[in-house]
């Protein structure tokens, strides 16, 4: 029975502790959490749980085996290194630190101490993308040629950090657990509405190894809460809506015509699509859970998480680097392959 | 009466030839098209016109007062100028010349002749640009922040150019009707699918000397086709979904939020959206109509018209320049505003 | 080559003469209208053909072998009646006559004189029609339980029928041509928005004789127009959406539970679906289209239409029984079944 | 402070709970389940609340005022009953009782002892209703002209009650609360999948006394969940789909167009809509947080709920009228206004 101690019970940290309370083969332990009407809140629902506005207590308590952590980035890498040095895994919510020093600090300390380092790609656990996972890697799809994401919200904007950090982070995880391809560029563009607030909507492309590439469309300001992502293959085409609630994910076989005069597409009455589509089932469990039951299982059984640090340090480095090109409307950046990024102003290269 | 010459009758010369036909104040006089079996087929639907098959012809025929253009864009130039030399007024197929030199020259010459000189922009005729036009222009919506487009196609690619003639041309127009800001620079990605193919998808991000963005997103091989446009104001929010049937124009009255704490917006219970959405009644008038026209009232009143020869020059600029950047990965292009393009490399601006 | 006289130049007969005219095998040779304007339209689109105010002049025109009617219903048991009569074979817009005797009288005519007689069911010839008959017929959706059609406009109301013979006709049809149970009986229910207007809005039951039913919803006055027909099977589930752009027909694998405790469907965070959906690719050829060339066929091999008079007599039949239930406020009416119908009041049946 | 029991912590049980829980003005003092599994979970959300097996110990209570009832509804009369002897104010959830007898004798003992008895019809408390109550009272609508729902699910279906019991009874209460007319008339028709289970779909048209109808679809067994009704006015039509994540109800300016002659609707280029149409915004407070506000208000206040049982009387009467009509294949079943119901066969009404 693997004791876990949630720290921060703000927003997603209730999430977190009642996902964990309902996973088999743990236990919460403690929660935590500076403010008092926070641990009331906890009191109510877990009533036998350890309850401290003190991280530090908690990481002495002996029966914490595991902590996740869900408090404002910025304390993400003083806890989460306290923790690996108290020789307890962890789990940190994305993004897993607000720099990528701190970063790679972590998955050094983990490393040394060959504890598990787990950050919360939530969607990476979905039942839509273990599907579509499984579809690339058995080449249903064929080649990828591209990934395209619109990833937009109603307004809710943040004071903090970019569009990047709050929406991009979601697709960049996605593409790092799905193409098999390698980011080699990314350029970037974006826009703040107003002088002193970070950017609230960025475009982004990634240029990947295998000639793909990916594009994101993240946006805080939409009139319509959109999560569309289509990836294109040289087989099929597939279409992720993750709004839709019972056809998430559809198959498109492909159809395809050259055409050899200037046909103007709005008007041709042609017959585009050739084959069917078909959409599969996808299992109800909530990526959450999933999320949770996988970290208790790594933790268990000594096994390599799939978003593990380093996954979460590349996340990290990509959006820095995104951010990089955004301030200089769309400059491309260079990254150097599966070793810690150095990022680099290339000089014009060469596309596809 | 004016009496109409449409030379080209392929694959939009019939539609234009029918619209003239059913114009007021005007006459189709004669249609022009090399191939006979395309001759046999004007000859059913407009048994009174000549029909030849030398577009020479038809340009000395003392009863035709302006020509339509619907050839091969490669031959815009040659029939263009020799018509303004002529004495002719012209109506061009977008676009209106395969480069920029030859765009300008045909500028110049409808300028000395003093000759309406008219490019087929026909999206910005359509009952949804001109009500969105009205909103913007009587600052309804605020002031503009951001444009962005997903004209996206079901597998018909073509062989000579890019997608960026085939389909960004139609949201440059749109920009260049509505937005009040002018292009300063230019960031365009883009793939080609085969090595010797043009690219098939891009995505342009263009900045705006009012401090807005537009980006475009158009790709010839997606599932499922899309044309959907969101133009982002100060005061409301605007989607324009052109292949809706009955509610092609939605307005949202702007709801926003700032968060102090990192909210994931995927799980917020939040209510995000504040004040209605209404959606316009739009005149069912085929775009094409309302473009031949205008055509016909420019020419008659000797008006300007407003997709006149340096509109459609400036739209050429654009793709020009959207190419040279994709060709760098997005490496951003600069445009001087209001005057033939200069292209020029920066080497880093300042974001927004 | 089959001499083919369109009657009635009005708002169908230019489609019925066009299509005929791209049919191989046949050739329009008279095209009749009472108006001279109609007479005019159709000397732009048809030059070559004989144009007359006079149908029984088109009768007596040797060349004609055939005849299209596309003109009021009410003229219909006329015109086709000599014309069976002078020994052409005729093609009827739906519905083949405003009244039961008339109708029967033609099917009579037309087997006496061994006469091609076919009625203009137009949605049977559709490739979503004819792709669902060959998944009905091959048994892939199982045993078909229920049809279920939305079939609602945006507002155009008729003054002399009421709803069923606009709308429901249609769904009549497809009834008789999907499903292999037989109609025993109909209740139906209407309303009439003015005390002088016929009905508006009509919902109809049938039962049929292997314990299915069919529902039809058909309405002038919705907000938004609908084409959309669920059939449910013992095996699967199939959803045809006519005004889906691409994906008008999709097929579910039945998931179904069976709940022992009152659970609230909205609430519920069950799996409800169980198994796949696919949309089977349709050729886009238009139905008008192949009708045209159905038609032909028949004539010219001596075939029996899917659509012949005996089809649309009982359609007829359906009407009335439906018209009768509706002014009795969904009383049952009780039909004979593959005989000329007397329908009956029934004291009240027994229900599935 | 009011004091809550809530009887019956299966499904529903735990929402009524939570949301009397987070009501002002109220205390949950007791949770009553037969199961000791389910009060377990009781005691995890509300350690502090005293929990029983026994649904007399809970009235017994001298701290509860009043009960909340969510057990099978076989058990409704008899738990009611005896907290309404035993002076609580009682709460009931949908269907009040399982036969009509039952439901009148609640309306009695709560009348005699000037008890507040309410019944969970959750539906009307939604935003969405609430707007909609406003526009159609404030005559926004114009006359109601008829209501037409599509309410079905995707496969989980019940043993013991029909589809009338589970889905239409939504239907029925919104019809009840929102449409000014009185039923007199009900005709229903069904269907059995299988001899021995109750009808999984039913078609039931009202007729109400001002002319006006509504008509319910209702299937357990659909491809698609769908939530939509249409309510049409002299002057607006109205479209209310619960599914819609943030456009929940929009109103479309009446279009309306009579033809004279025979048009195909599927055909015509008419421009059917005239007008403008609007989404208004909706509180997005959840309904049974309304439901539970309202009944606490109710009881506080000494005023009469929405839903009390007078109100829910009826709808059992309208259930129990349907379901005779249903056994009948639509025979009309004739109601009396305003009183306990005396469900007549009618030998043939006439339709308005």
């Amino acid at each position: 029975m693997i004791g876990i101690a949630v720290i921060g019970y703000g927003y997603w940290g209730p999430n977190l502790a009642r996902c964990f309370a309902e996973t088999e083969g743990c236990r919460v332990v403690a929660i935590v959490d500076p403010a008092a009407e926070a641990l009331a809140r906890a009191a109510r629902h877990h009533p036998m749980t350890r309850l401290t506005a003190n991280w530090r207590e908690a990481l002495a308590d002996r029966r914490v085996d595991a902590v996740a952590i869900a408090t404002p980035a910025a304390t993400h890498y003083e806890i989460a290194s306290a923790a690996l040095r108290a020789g307890r895994h962890v789990l940190i919510e994305k993004p897993m630190a607000d720099n990528l020093a701190n970063a790679r600090e972590l998955v050094d300390l983990a490393d040394r101490a060959d504890l598990r380092l787990m950050i919360g790609h939530t969607l990476v656990y979905s039942s839509a993308a273990r599907k579509i996972e499984a579809l690339i890697s058995s080449h249903d799809l064929g080649n990828i040629h591209y990934y395209d994401s619109t990833r937009v919200n109603l307004g809710v904007s943040r004071r903090d950090v970019s569009v990047l950090w709050d929406l991009a982070v979601h697709d960049l995880a996605i593409i790092r657990y799905l193409l098999p391809g390698e980011p080699i560029a990314i350029s970037a563009n974006g826009m703040r509405f107003a002088a002193d607030a970070p950017e609230s909507l960025a475009h982004v492309t990634l240029y990947l190894n295998d000639g793909s590439v990916a594009h994101l469309n993240v946006n805080w300001l939409a009139p319509v809460k959109t999560r569309r992502v289509t990836i294109g293959g040289s087989q099929k085409l597939l279409l992720w809506d993750d709004l839709e609630p019972s056809e998430k994910v559809k198959i498109y076989h492909r159809g395809h015509l050259v055409a050899d005069e200037p046909i103007d597409p709005d008007q041709a009455m042609i017959d585009y699509r050739i084959g069917d589509m078909w959409s599969p089932h996808l299992s109800p469990v909530e990526p959450l859970m999933s999320e949770a039951a996988h970290f208790i299982d790594c933790v268990g059984r000594h096994l390599v998480p799939v978003t593990d640090g380093k996954f979460g340090l590349r996340i990290v480095e990509l959006i820095e680097a995104a951010t990089l090109s955004m301030q200089q409307r769309g400059r491309p950046v260079e990254l150097k392959a599966h070793s810690p990024m150095q990022a680099a102003l290339v000089s014009g290269g060469r596309n596809g």
